[in-house]
């Protein structure tokens, strides 16, 4: 998952269309970090500021190959220091839709194609304090091909069969990671 | 189990041995972003950058009652315009253990005391440009008293029976309280 923004504009983006829940707006808005990979923005509400980092959105693949086997990425994360094991993921770019993005991140990261799609949920990261929203999706029935990682990924391709996943959750140490294989395990096995 | 590198020409290093946490450092770091909320915190790792947001950690709690009704707080994420329907959850403060964290950010978000509690999982929230480390605990049998939330929350308390979670996860739209709820029911329900 390249933390890097590709397209995405610099400017403050709409918050995405997703529910019937009550639409809020502040008050007043203004960047105060112009950073290379992301914003950060502090908005006035009433009486109090949000200090908001800026993030196009993202998306996650649990994806399942013929054989039964789940893919995982193992990366270098430099922000926890240390490796993870990690759900393919990544940024939407510029104007992508969020299926295309999980595709192109899916096969760029593990060479994996092909298959049966579904949305298994969306969420917020860390609504606390980022604008991420996560695009979570399943694929069954992908099929082996070659990889393409961004130059600044290291990542080893892990291969899980589903039926350990229920015993190897504690090697999980990813919040989309641990929602991800719950949910289809929940909704699959 | 890893099967096969992702990308052969750059990734040079030795597989990690499996479970074994490797530590990573950067070549160098400086602070670029002095927020209210939050600092950013730009990283050189070889030939790469990472801007990378620093937050001294984070705890959420599954608290089921004796009655057995989970507790979920709805609050206003200015992040998502919108209101979200999440696990009771707080910022380390100070030199605070997580357990001691949980517990407080329970009481005030909720009133809820007392109770059994155990750590159902550590995570990170964000790894791809986030320090946040999130400790997640279950605590049952939790007693109703008084909340004293912060000035800046605006909390509605919501109780659901532990038995409708799982016909219910449609409505959450939140990372930890997705993850939460579903490791929750894999081990009570």
């Amino acid at each position: 998952m390249p933390t890097r923004r590709a397209n995405a504009p610099k400017g403050h983006r709409a918050a995405p269309d997703c529910g019937t829940l009550r639409r809020l707006k502040p008050d007043t808005s203004r960047t105060v970090y112009d950073g290379r990979l992301f914003d950060v923005t502090l908005e006035r509400w009433g009486e109090h500021e949000r200090e908001i980092v800026e993030h196009p959105g993202a998306v996650a693949v649990v994806a399942v190959d013929r054989e039964g086997m789940v893919a995982l990425v193992r990366q270098r994360r430099e922000a926890a220091r240390k490796e993870l094991l990690e759900l393919p993921a990544g940024t939407l770019e510029g104007e992508e839709q969020p299926l295309e993005s999980a595709r192109r991140e899916l096969a760029e990261e593990t060479g994996l194609t092909g298959g049966t799609w579904r949305e298994l949920a969306a969420f917020y990261t860390t609504p606390g304090f980022c604008r991420e929203r996560m695009h979570l999706f399943a694929a069954e029935g992908v099929e082996h091909g070659s990889a393409s990682p961004e130059a600044d990924e290291e990542l080893e391709l892990v291969r899980w069969p589903v039926h350990d996943i229920a015993d190897r959750l504690g090697e999980i140490e990813d919040a989309k990671t641990l929602a991800g294989l719950l949910l289809y395990l929940r909704e699959t096995v």
